[in-house]
């Protein structure tokens, strides 16, 4: 089967290397013609590219399948562009972390042409390459069903994980890592949703970390001395364990109940950076973090934990500073209390 | 009557004052003879006072009543001292915001010396001496029927508030600002987790006047650059208000719902200070919140809001950066993300 | 001058007696005939109204003023119908609970026909009649200026409330209760944060009441019989206290820092139904709590509290009971824990 | 080497085979002889035990390893019996899930007679036997040391996940799931900060769930008949997906950012009860939860996630109710709001 790629960055490569490694072909497009010629290298025969949208799409089979991989800011336009040049029975397909809202929108526009609109929400990061992408496919049935080759290529395939109890016989696509959700919109949306709970799961190891990483704090306590403004710790002696970090993230990776693949490259992190200096901890948040958010809010969903860790993000960019300044105003216009001077 | 008051800060020299104002009499006891000098020429015969506690003592009448006012550090050694000078009979108040934990202990450790203790919860900060402070106390009942008259001085009185409706006749100790609230420890439970509602209801208001700051972020959007790492506003032109901060407070202050005591000082404080040029952010916390919390879960009680603003004030003093690094270094391990600039 | 409103429900009734009652007069336009003869009857010649849209707005001055005061879900309908009937230079006036993106779409839309609009976000409840309504306005600066007359009589005016320390002189309009906050949309955007505050505050109030209602339970705690699916409770001795809570929300109304008229009006429901035996705890939103964290979402504003607020709210209805059932769910499967039975 | 074992239930039994699979030999005590007698059917010579504590105690070589497994409430009354009947230079171990600071006090009472201490938290649940336990210890480093071969039956070894890349040569007691975290009481702190961890991620995986069970609301809001008291949903065309759940947790395992342990139990226990029939969503939590918490705020470490999965827990058990009553108390005061009826 023939795949054309718009976007060949790491995660758009990573797609074409493992449908070539299955036999398949691919035709790819990108700005700078210095990655469509590493590719062909790499890849002889089953890989050719152009810098040129219309040469690209001149380039490929009827009816033509166009992945497009590129930053959500750049894709409308992308697909807009790319319509024009197809014609009725191609598919075209939304690879990257577009909001679900503008998937319904583009099938909609796009059916009237007869093109074919499939999203598909993408997850596996700079690992993909090896570990293979977990896919979350919204869109039409018989297009799902057609592409149906090249989604087993590109998911990790059922020997990723043990299968769970009671699946037996022909593991069904989803135990190979991939799905079709729903209709348009229903791959970004679960998508969407995976990274909201990724927030969440992030923040709970790094709360309980950043606990760990306080647990010696009564070793510094000895003097007696503390400012009417700060709380003194009543227990001094409960808090004087100088633990290693790296570690306990290791140990926790074997047999217990928080293994995970986030785990495993928090540990991984630590090992090489054991007090995180190469970090300032300025988070940012990339769209679907606060979609989700947005979605529990328009179905009544109560979701404290994922907005939480939404916010806290929000918190690590400086964005509570003015709340945090009204606070200390009112303590001082109530008790007449003072901002405890940076220690 | 007569009052014995250890510490002669603003809140026990503005108690002393309150009492006297109605005809009674105080004896003070303090460190420093300036500040004893300073109420003595203030109040004249009234009030007299001394640096030494044996002779503070020897001042009292039996039996003997003594407000201890100072720190919730120093208060426990305080009054250690203090009962090895007392007799049977004699009263103990401790008006600061000691744990109610230690009110339990101590009450038991001075029954059998026959020296009574009261815990009184005491709120009204800086303005206390003109609005009167609010007593919520713990204790034997006797005791509190004795001490009513000075409770009844301190307290703001009934005409502090309009009566609720329905509530007619005699005006209630409640109605007056003061209240018998149980048992040793009853006055500070209830102090305490009045405390907690307050970081509550500051967070609310910080929150919201945070969400007015930035109602302008629209207009800085103009550009449409934006790196992969920010999420860029979907609706700029929703977000173009240049809003008067302090005139908001000031307008909520009559007719709103949130109108409050804390929403006076807040318009109050942005009235003198428009932008909060004299804050940091840094914002303490002295004990109470936490314990509120603490409490809370023990006793299974689900504090969503109470936690958060308790959180916020650890965040505001950098106590999340850890965490914060954590995030950071889980999303450049499988993503690839690098950290944003400091803008 | 004279001032048309569109809805006699309770808050539209009330703003037409006020401004009446300053020598203002009106026309009403309502559904049903008796509300329309009931106001009449009581206001006399000062007031006059139709069932019939058209004949109402013939009964208008020009350049007419319209307030529109009913559902928000009727409003975008009611202000197009009425857009046929007006003139250029005719006023509408949104009072309404409307989202501030519909002020900014419409006032767009009716200024081709030199129609003016203004969005007057109205806080004051059921007590607005007596207490006067708080109005925050969006829309352009002439026309504010022009309807001052009627703000002034419809706002709490200046003695509402103590004066700000420093502000002396002519009270400003903030001052008066009413307040042009920007451009159309400023009016509602500033109703709907301060909702979302009031959110806030409101469960800051609710959470510790709950703490205090959970102060007797080491009283239940004597016999130590637990199952192992429960947390047993470390010190029972610091939690038997059977507190009286509606004298502790009285006794808080004076002199403490938690005073304010949302804990006035739960003194006063406390007062009247001591165990709160009228509610269920269904707990609904109506809007601006929602878009209030929809709107700190956008502007990256943390907002743990607000939100949790709203969460919480959710959970009150019954929503949060799939995500509970998972989390029985994954304790089954992983540590083989059964369920507690309901108690 | 020998091990003596408290309490046969499924972990103790499962540390018992584990231990007696490689060679080593176990000592049981246990309440109920048919428990022993079927493990001495199972593993024949290398295991006998009593139900008497003294004829247990008999039964171990000196210097005795005994490792007590049984609830933490039963713990302390457990030790201070077999301490009695040790002897200087033996060792007992805590495996189950006391609270840390029991473990402190425990080790500097047993000091003075010579009996070591050692606290393990032990991580694995129902399938510790198969896929190893994960050992965090706390206590003395020569004891640590003395126990390393019954420490590396127990826990999973080095092969039950892949290595963290730079970690070679002869794999570390943490790499192969046991790890020495500090001196008394740090096995069970670094425990129960694992088990908040979970607690956090376990809610993050039931909220996102959660949105996934109802994003089809649109498509029951087609009416458009609202009730006031009820936010309309503004795009009903964003909600109409109708996911399969199950499948959502099976295409998650492989390739995705939240594959995890806790996500293989989510997918099993959905594919074996697809809706959750067989739970009633009444969340328990064991203390561990609770004590992370507390230990964030006692070392001013901000744990928003942390805390707001602890409290859906309370509230899922009804803890909410009196708070909710009071919220719609306030809303029937100020605004004259009734309550929704149930649905």
């Amino acid at each position: 089967m023939q795949l054309g790629m718009i976007g060949l960055g790491r995660m758009g490569a990573n797609i074409v290397r493992r449908i070539v490694r299955d036999g398949n072909t691919a035709v790819g497009h990108e700005r700078h013609q210095g990655h469509i010629d590493e590719l062909s290298a790499e890849l002889g025969d089953s890989f050719q590219g152009s810098t040129d949208l219309k040469e690209f799409v001149a380039m490929l089979d009827a009816p033509r399948v166009v992945w497009v991989m590129i930053p959500a800011g750049a894709t409308g336009g992308a697909i807009d562009q790319l319509a024009e040049l197809l014609e009725p029975g191609d598919i075209i397909i939304d690879g990257g972390n577009s909001r679900y809202h503008e998937d319904i929108k583009r099938a909609k526009a796009l059916a009237p042409k007869g093109i074919h609109y499939l999203d598909v929400g993408t997850s596996g990061g700079v690992f993909g390459l090896k570990r293979g992408f977990c896919l979350m496919i919204g869109g039409e049935a018989e297009q799902v069903k057609y592409l149906e080759p090249l989604f087993r290529s590109i998911a990790p395939g059922v020997e990723a994980a043990p299968r769970t109890p009671g699946r037996t016989g022909e593991p069904t696509p989803a135990e190979q890592g991939w799905l079709h959700c729903g209709p348009a919109g229903a791959g970004h949306f679960v998508k969407m949703v995976h990274n909201g709970i990724e927030y969440g799961a992030m923040a709970a190891y790094a709360e309980g970390l950043n606990i760990l990483q306080h647990a010696n704090v009564g070793a510094d306590h000895g003097d007696g001395e503390h400012s009417a403004e700060e709380t003194p710790l009543e227990h001094p002696e409960y808090y004087q364990y100088d633990l290693d970090i790296p570690d306990i993230t290791e140990v926790w990776r074997r047999g217990s109940v928080v293994a995970s693949w986030l785990l495993d490259l928090t540990a991984s992190a630590l090992y090489a950076d054991p007090n995180l200096d190469g970090f300032s901890g300025r988070v940012s948040d990339s769209g679907e973090g606060r979609w989700t958010v947005d979605a529990a809010i328009d179905t009544a969903v109560p979701v404290p934990v994922l907005s939480a860790a939404l916010f806290q993000r929000f918190s690590s960019r400086g964005e509570a500073l003015y709340a945090d300044k009204m606070l200390s105003a009112m303590r001082k216009a109530f008790g007449g209390h003072n901002e405890l001077p940076e220690s």
